[in-house]
């Protein structure tokens, strides 16, 4: 049994030996966390890149990484590698360690304008980090240097935001397809750029029904497709399949150069890269751009995200688009200066081993915390490779608030973050499974079914039971 | 003359009798600034608001005040009304005296997602400080508070974004109208929102040309039409004539229903209403929303804005629009929680009288570097109650990198922020004079003519001097 004390506690508070982990492998979280370099003759070089000193002209077009700060990686050897500061971890904020350093920001008004690739004159800026920042997911999702375009962004809603009209600039008469359990946001964006909009189904799980897409697919032909494809939904943290959309895109004749991939990555868009199972979110397949929530996974306090494309599509539409005379492909002209810095701070701090240890414990909490939900009764659900559980709504609005739920009709969730420890997992655990001795004591009230929900075989209600 | 300890040194500087506020009349500044409270019959109140207690239900639609913190105006008798903290007032970042009181903050993930007015689980928020900095500003717009609808922004460029899209779902055929010299951000939104845009022709002062708009709206009388007003562009300063917008569009036959009008305030739309002789941003006229940047006039560590709207036209949207139906209005989902305390913080300290001092200084300041340019031989004009001073560029781009000066062709601006004191800007001068001597020492390089840029009256260049 992968255990440890904790664990055992809990073993104990279920008065009986619950493998609690069964499901769970460890293994599944990739041990070579440390994405390659890519180059540009398309080799790959394993470790840092500190050795490259070449001086590169500030060109439009061309990305400039000599001036930016580039985040190392913690040293191997070092027995906290991957939480420099870990005896601070766990923490109810996860940046309070960041704090003592970083304080002296708030004296600055520190703002990034416009494009973070082409110099400004405004002086207090934090571009040398934005790019910085950049640089270390392009990494992650495997696109060269001079090979990507991107920005930090106020926040998830502005990458899909941007993602989607990169893709329209692209295929002006394009279709967006997208799950109809995709954030609010992709549906947003449909409207404010008058593009055609379909929604597909999905299954049980939350993920993209690609037999609907090939059905919606097959009678729009004619136009170009545009595709979200989420890194995790809100709801169910449902991961849709990229190989396979690619594959139902193929297969319904759509070559290369009529698709355009935007990748909703929000939370699990960092996580996906350390599992080994998941379908790998990178740039070597034939997508268009990625965004991320910087301000979930990573922590920040404030909101923000990470936006990458590829920079032919930026080049082709400063070349045509004359609001690119400006030089300014963002969707927000002035942006938030702070975010970049607590971002590379934070990815200097953990690395990239560092989020591969913070992935594993969410996942193998999260598992913990399905596992003793059904052992409990209670209709439970997670998706494989996912943190969030999606469980039955709590009948109580005030426990709701209090535990800070997010509900959706019968279901409720619980993403389950690098400061969630199992201790409060089983604080939580213990107070649900009182309350709902008391809401359900009386036989005319019933848990509900979840089974539309989260499938008959994760559910708990009386019928399933 | 209207002077100073300051005034005087710098009229030593020019070694004689400079009357250099000749064409400033200190009285040009309103000088009760308190905005009359609004109330529901039409009615106006002076003073504070603080004996309503009414309380209001929690309704889509309808805006909630009553769980929001008030901004209170420093107490009248205190002789540093205006300045709380006036000793610790001039240092160069506008924060600096914040950072003892609001330096905690860090500790936080403060996101204040969706609608600002609809109730949300998330616990971290500042929604109360939001709703207290939108009333403000509802006030300084004379709007009532059940009837606007706002939110704090990520900077100008959001507002615009929202100003108009909210113009486009009221009139989705219409034509936007937009003088040549606004902010790029409104091309921007009619290419991203595949709106009609038509550009309009400025006078030299940089304002909207009145008689170019009738001659652009006429062949075009069919469709409604949306326009972007500018109450200070971004290089000259100008305030487009908002009176004169609104008559020439009743001129040429357009009812009220029948266009929409999005004022652009950005660093102006916060000064103006001090201003006497300035149009008078209000929604008393038919004006549909105003935004103005946070972080420049008020200052805040990071960029951020205020959008206010009315709320017939989001109830209007929010009955149509499938997106709305998450009851989101904003364009960003989550927002930066940090700027509404910051915001609320120094609305609070310096009240509408803080203001109303600052913009003295600040216009008071603006003339003096101007008529000093001028009594130097060096081409500058500045607009009537503006404090963007536009002056000839310098030819020496390292002079403009350390004076942190944007640059446009042959012009370069200065504005005139509350910090920027006379020491500053003598300091400046001298530093400019000395180098225009060393840079047009050789006849053969002459500075450049500034006629069509600034006027023949403002031109300074060796053939109109």
């Amino acid at each position: 049994m992968v255990g440890s004390v904790e664990v055992d506690t809990l073993s104990e508070k279920f008065n009986g030996e619950v493998d609690l982990l069964e499901e769970f492998d460890p293994m599944a979280v990739v041990c070579e966390p440390l994405p390659p370099i890519v180059v540009d003759d398309g080799e790959c070089v394993i470790g840092e890149a500190k050795t490259k000193t070449k001086t590169r002209e500030i060109v439009l077009g061309r990305n400039v990484h000599t001036s930016c700060l580039e985040v190392t990686e913690p040293d191997a050897n070092d027995e906290l590698t991957g939480d420099k500061d870990a005896y601070m971890a766990g923490y109810p904020y996860n940046l309070d360690f960041d704090y003592g350093s970083l304080a002296q920001l708030q004296h600055f008004s520190i703002n990034n304008l416009g494009d973070p690739f082409i110099e400004s004159n405004y002086g207090v800026h934090s571009r040398q980090f934005e790019v910085g920042v950049l640089d270390w997911f392009a990494r992650l999702w495997e696109i060269e240097k001079n090979d990507y375009w991107g920005y930090i962004t106020n926040c998830g809603t502005e990458g899909n935001l941007h993602g989607i009209l990169v893709g329209r600039e692209v295929f002006p008469d394009g279709i967006l397809y997208a799950s109809r359990e995709s954030h609010y946001s992709v549906f947003k964006a449909a409207r404010m750029y008058r593009m055609e909009c379909v929604k597909v189904g999905t299954l049980i799980s939350g993920e993209i029904d690609c037999a609907d897409f090939r059905a919606k697919l097959i009678p729009n032909m004619d136009k170009p497709a545009i595709i979200n494809v989420n890194i995790g939904t809100t709801v169910k943290g449902a991961v849709d399949d990229l190989d396979l959309v690619i594959q139902t895109l193929e297969e319904c004749g759509y070559s290369h150069d009529r698709f355009y991939i935007h990748c909703d990555g929000a939370l699990f868009g960092l996580m996906m890269p350390f599992v080994k199972r998941a379908p790998k979110v990178t740039f070597k397949k034939p997508i268009g751009s990625v965004s991320v929530s910087g301000h979930k996974f990573v922590g920040c306090p404030m909101p923000c995200g990470v936006q990458i494309t590829r920079i032919d599509h930026i080049n082709a539409l400063s070349r045509n688009v004359e609001y690119l005379a400006s030089r300014d492909a963002t969707i927000m002209g002035s942006r938030n200066g702070h975010a970049p810095i607590f971002l590379w701070y934070t990815l200097n701090k953990k690395g990239y081993k560092g989020f591969q240890k913070e992935v594993q414990k969410c996942l193998r909490n999260a598992h913990y915390l399905k596992d003793c939900m059904r052992d409990a009764g209670i209709s439970a659900m997670l998706n494989e490779l996912s943190s969030t559980v999606v469980f039955e709504r709590p009948l109580d609005e005030e426990f709701v608030r209090r535990w800070q739920l997010a509900c959706q009709g019968n279901i409720a969730h619980v993403v389950v973050m690098p400061n969630v420890t199992i201790e409060k997992l089983d604080d939580f655990l213990e107070e649900l499974i009182q309350k709902r001795a008391t809401w359900y004591q009386d036989e005319k009230v019933r848990s509900p079914c979840l089974s539309v929900d989260i499938g008959v075989e994760n559910c708990a209600c009386p019928l399933h039971k």
